[in-house]
């Protein structure tokens, strides 16, 4: 079941284990220092790192790569522009590490804090972007952490150019570049690696799609937090404003289809079901949107213009990402709650209504990452939510649910203060 | 990879998530009404749960299972009532369900609100004493979890009849008995089952001997947080008070030496090495423990009357569990550092010093989930901190490190709650 680790993977690994104790005792003025220089280094290398991303790009038209991966896989001179702006922003963020978390003194003296640690040794696992490559270095660097990065073959050159810049910065402030390194490799094989490092790395993050998250969800060793997919839905209540209802459907379904917040199913109360499925089909026709109808539903939307074809299980249980969109009349929030229960990926649902009641009987039954009320589902986001930068959205409940930063990249150490104390 | 589950347990797994949808809605008020009930139960059924304890009894006595398990395995009248007095102590405890742990409003008005809530299906594997079934069951249902509970075979009729008793007990206040469960059947395969029951278990806390952790961390795919395994290390500085010091190494490791917490390397700075090596090892001798010692350790200890042996690396490496102590002599507070940082299991270490500088470097280096500073290592346990109880003391760095009580069993939902607000 577990890969055993190549010499190399080894070596590196141990590489990043070392940088990582010396990360532990910089202080947040030397940490910020290296984020600055890090992104002068960014802004001097433009020329090689747009060299380097040129040959990927090549390779991967060659390939005949689709469009949209092409995209993301380029890194434009404004790409790499907001890439160098989102380091100030890390750089302004408070530094977790040595937060008190719990501080007291018990009644026979002994002084417990609770403070805040790095991990130690942070894998990351992604898919094309390149930006994700300086983001995640960036906040585990912000946080203490060692970053052992694990890119995408397809933006192996880019990657490559950009963790050497990071490292030339860091290793001209005298710090160890190891901080931040690629794992040795672009192979299926270092995945394996990487997630079997059991004693070597603390914890891997995936950001990717569903197959990537789920093999390195049963296949690891080494703890992880597992991200980002998402079958989000909205309940629009009978106690709902309608217009508003329309504004938040159109906007978490359409604004940016393609990302983990936005909503998969609506589910309508009958009371408003006829009413607001004709006001808002008209809107979703204007974006192209198709609707996965339940019989009710197909027959309230007749006439808008909006394409509808008929609801199937693996509707709900679709993450489309695209402009389709599930849709469903229900009798009461239970049976929304119900439906919610069996089918959602558990990131973030939405409730419409204007009943306090309904709407704290709906928060306190429904188990999901971040619910949304009366507000669209595309709030779940680090950035939105004014954490200044995110690492991921978990979807998972242990350790960090919903969007994660810097405090989420940090574990504790309880200090035990006295003075000869012994237990009796 | 995967074990696939049997029917039996589907359907038993399936029962409990069932539960835990209910628990997640009762209020603090109904959960100690729960509680107190079952303590009650456990008092009036004191007699059937003695004969199932006997008939344990009596077949392991067959077997010709060892004095010490055997003793673990004793359920005695006195045991019961701690069982049933720990049950008013977590009903004491502050519910941690609905505790809002960060709040704040957004520049744009959107209120958020990040929510403890439960976890909802705890599976717990743990070996002989029967005391954690009542404790894990009776911790999940305050934080409003269902408790899936795997004990040992060896206990299987007596946890068989507290399980029913505490199941009688919710069923008269009609709440749901499936809120805590033993999984069906004893067998080993039920620990596979338990752990790759993902998406219906949603945390496998494991409690019990290193190669039940191990097998539990290597084979799950459910989340796990791995508990308890310590060596833990005392260093004593140049500048330790070395009467207190003396009365600490003592007490840590010979007050409980069978627990995670005990010590089980000490380490000495050259500069105070023969005078406190000389004063420790006749206290130790008093109560026969056996050290494994590096030569100048051997050569300082001569006289004492303690039984000294050379150590090796295994030794550095042991859990011993027993009267044994490793210990050498450092030149420095660094190299008593970097033999940590080569062999702890990262429980608990101690640091005695009356130097603050020594201190503060040693705090910042060490990454352990509890470090004690001129205290004994016996501290880290959730009742000595003031938790009022514990589940475990999790040795990993996601979710929980160090003691673990209520809080530890609860995850988190955002609440983003808006008048109509959508993104732009």
């Amino acid at each position: 079941m577990t890969t055993p680790l190549s010499d190399e993977f080894r070596a590196a690994a141990q590489r990043s284990r070392a940088a990582a104790r010396s990360l532990r005792t910089l202080t947040a003025d030397e940490k910020n220092r290296a984020l600055a220089v890090i992104a002068e280094q960014l802004d001097r290398d433009g020329e090689q790192i747009a060299a380097a991303n040129a040959e990927d790009l090549a390779r991967a038209q060659q390939q005949g790569t689709a469009a949209g991966l092409l995209d993301r896989l380029t890194l434009t001179q404004d790409r790499l522009d907001e890439i160098v702006e989102a380091i100030a922003v890390v750089r302004d963020l408070p530094d977790p590490i040595g937060e008190v978390i719990r501080g007291y003194r018990l009644p026979n003296g002994l002084s417990v804090e609770q403070i805040r640690v790095p991990m130690g040794v942070v894998g990351m696992i992604y898919e094309a972007r390149p930006n994700v490559t300086v983001d995640a270095a960036t906040l585990c660097l912000k946080s203490g952490n060692a970053a052992l990065l694990r890119g995408s073959a397809s933006a192996a050159n880019t990657n490559a150019a950009l963790v050497a810049t990071m490292r030339r910065a860091l290793m001209s402030e005298s710090m160890s570049a190891d901080s931040i390194q690629l794992v040795p490799g672009t192979g299926h094989e270092t995945v394996d690696e990487l997630i079997g490092a059991r004693g070597l790395v603390d914890v891997v993050i995936p950001r990717g799609g569903a197959e990537l998250i789920n093999r390195v969800v049963t296949g690891a060793s080494v703890p992880v937090i597992e991200t980002g997919v998402g079958n989000c839905h909205i309940y629009v209540d009978a106690a709902a404003n309608l217009d508003q209802a329309v504004a938040i459907v159109v906007n978490a379904k359409t604004q940016r289809p393609s990302v983990c917040n936005a909503a998969e199913t609506l589910l309508v109360h009958r009371a408003v079901s006829d009413e607001f499925l004709a006001k808002v089909s008209v809107a979703l026709a204007d974006h192209d949107v198709t609707l996965h109808a339940d019989e009710e539903a197909t027959a309230a939307v007749a006439g808008s213009g909006v394409e509808a074809v008929p609801v199937t299980d693996a509707d709900w249980a679709a993450e489309y990402y695209s402009f389709d969109l599930a849709v469903g009349v229900v009798d009461s929030v239970d049976q929304a709650i119900n439906h919610i229960q069996r089918w959602s990926s558990g990131h973030t649902e939405a409730i419409l209504s204007d009943s306090a009641t309904t709407v704290q009987h709906f928060l306190a039954a429904v188990d999901s990452a971040a619910i949304a009320v009366n507000a669209s589902t595309r709030f779940t986001d680090g950035g939105e939510l004014g954490f200044g930068a995110e690492i991921g959205i978990s979807t998972q409940k242990l350790h960090a649910r919903g969007p994660m930063a810097l405090p989420e990249l940090t574990t504790t150490t309880f200090v035990i203060t006295g003075n000869g104390h012994i237990r009796s």
